[in-house]
């Protein structure tokens, strides 16, 4: 058993949960070892599926079988083990992008294993992405990728090499996974800077041009900070996956998956850096190496390892 | 000629503006003097009107025939001086609440004249309203005029006040004159822990209702400060007139206009506790009153005093 504190101020949230024992783990993939009587089911028997739906970490999962996304035959379980939630992130934001009329979008801690596979999306669509990192070593990596805009907030010239960037992407949405902190802000400031290089009037009201971050992550857990220098057409809010999947309907939503099933090698591989047993994934080692929640460290968990 | 300092932190969205003049005054009204030769032109003349459209501190303004609101026969030309953005603000408030599928709406420094005209609004149409002031004589002066829910930031049980009212009203959208400091925030906050005193089910992600508040004013131009413990659907944003009527367009419009014309004396009557000639608004006197920008304090140009 593993205890921990929780902060105060995080308390309020967690109350409804106090005292309850929660199964977690979103997402996993594995082989069909019994099936119900229904065709679609029996059609399942020993294929290699994804699957999607809470409680995941465990040996055996018991699920629809119309919500089970076969995997192509030279795939393993571990590469359709985490199919759903970061490809269809990715692909979420492209599509949010596309929805709220932006012609290009920026990403935050975008050297994550989730925003190189933005990264790849956007260079196979031509779609221009402004890639935010921390570290040099990350807008390498990036650049190595084929990535065109990097921007590391470690450059002293951060402010300026952002609204570059924007100006010449255009860029007028972003997804952030920090949350905490200037960052929100600094990226609308950026964007309004950049259309404003282009501004024949001065506005007192700012420009018209609507401004949208979304926050989808919270590296940083402390305040958003706003400081409201860029005009009043502008959007801060949460986005998560499964509204906007609701959002979209089951029609495109479908679409979305059959295109990870078909790039699950390319696209959308992902790669893990060390893979534990569940027993493993509670030891403080293991602990303490995840919650870095540090770039290229992902851990596969085998919950078929004894 | 008056001189003043701008903040270092707010040249950079001024930038745009150095050097140039540029006429001020949102709205007016008064009589028609002279007129086109079209026939719609020709009719206004002699009739007192209510105009929009910038420039409007100066004695005599030209403006397209179709741009102008004709007064009721018994309302001044001071009834019909600020007619057209707080009227339509409140009613834009109002309207943006039903397209948006709230059913409830807060407001903060709700004790204005535009707050108390939405008090009003709010009282005839029957629809919940949460009123946020600052101090205790505020709160009085709005339910005195009916106001049900009001809420005092200066009370020490302001964050429990806040969530009971939010609890028996529904209300899932704000709008924010104050636009600094921790107000949104809190409001969020409110509306979360008000859904969540209903839910059945804990998530670790927050309730599923949307939660918004739109920043409308800048009462305090510091910094926004979000602290996201109102899980992941909510969204905040800057909000406008002018954007949302064309956002409507002409013909909702047109109904929100006449509907301040039908009610100017009633709903959407103002009062001004003093009354400039141009060169008196331009006093440090004058400044020093209206630029603390108080409740019940608010004047009126007369530009046709010498």
């Amino acid at each position: 058993m593993i205890g921990a504190r929780i902060p105060e101020r995080a308390m309020k949230a967690m109350a409804g949960r106090a005292d309850q024992s929660m199964p977690v783990g979103n997402e996993g993939a594995g082989t069909v070892v019994k099936a119900g009587s229904s065709a679609a089911a029996q059609a399942l028997l020993g294929k290699k599926v994804a699957i999607i739906g809470g409680a995941m970490y465990a040996q055996y999962r018991c699920i629809d079988a119309s919500q089970c996304l076969v995997l192509p035959a030279d795939a393993t379980a571990a590469d359709g083990a985490s199919c759903f939630v970061n490809p269809l992130t990715a692909l979420g934001m492209v599509e949010t992008m596309k929805r709220e009329s932006h012609q290009a979008l920026v990403h935050t801690a975008a050297a994550s294993n989730l925003g190189q596979m933005l990264n790849r999306i956007c260079l196979k669509d031509g779609i221009a992405l402004v890639n935010i990192v921390r570290k040099s070593e990350q807008a390498a990596l990036l650049r190595e990728q084929g990535a065109k805009f990097v921007c590391d907030t470690g450059s002293p010239r951060f402010a300026d090499e952002l609204s570059d960037a924007l100006a010449k992407t255009g860029a007028t949405i972003a997804f952030d996974a920090v949350g905490g902190g200037k960052l929100a802000s600094q990226i609308l400031s950026g964007m309004e800077a950049a259309i404003n290089r282009n501004a024949k009037e001065y506005s007192r009201y700012g420009s018209a041009v609507h401004k949208q971050v979304y926050l989808y992550g919270m590296l940083d857990t402390g305040p958003t900070e706003l400081v409201r220098n860029f005009g009043m057409a502008w959007g801060v809010g949460g986005w998560l996956l499964f509204p906007f999947l609701q959002k979209i309907g089951p029609a495109a939503a479908q679409q979305l998956r059959e295109r990870v099933a078909a790039e699950l090698k390319t696209t959308f591989a992902s790669r893990y850096t060390r893979t534990v047993s569940l027993a493993e994934a509670l030891t403080p080692q293991a602990i303490a190496a995840y919650a870095q929640r540090a770039t290229g460290a992902k851990f596969l968990i085998d919950p078929s390892r004894g």
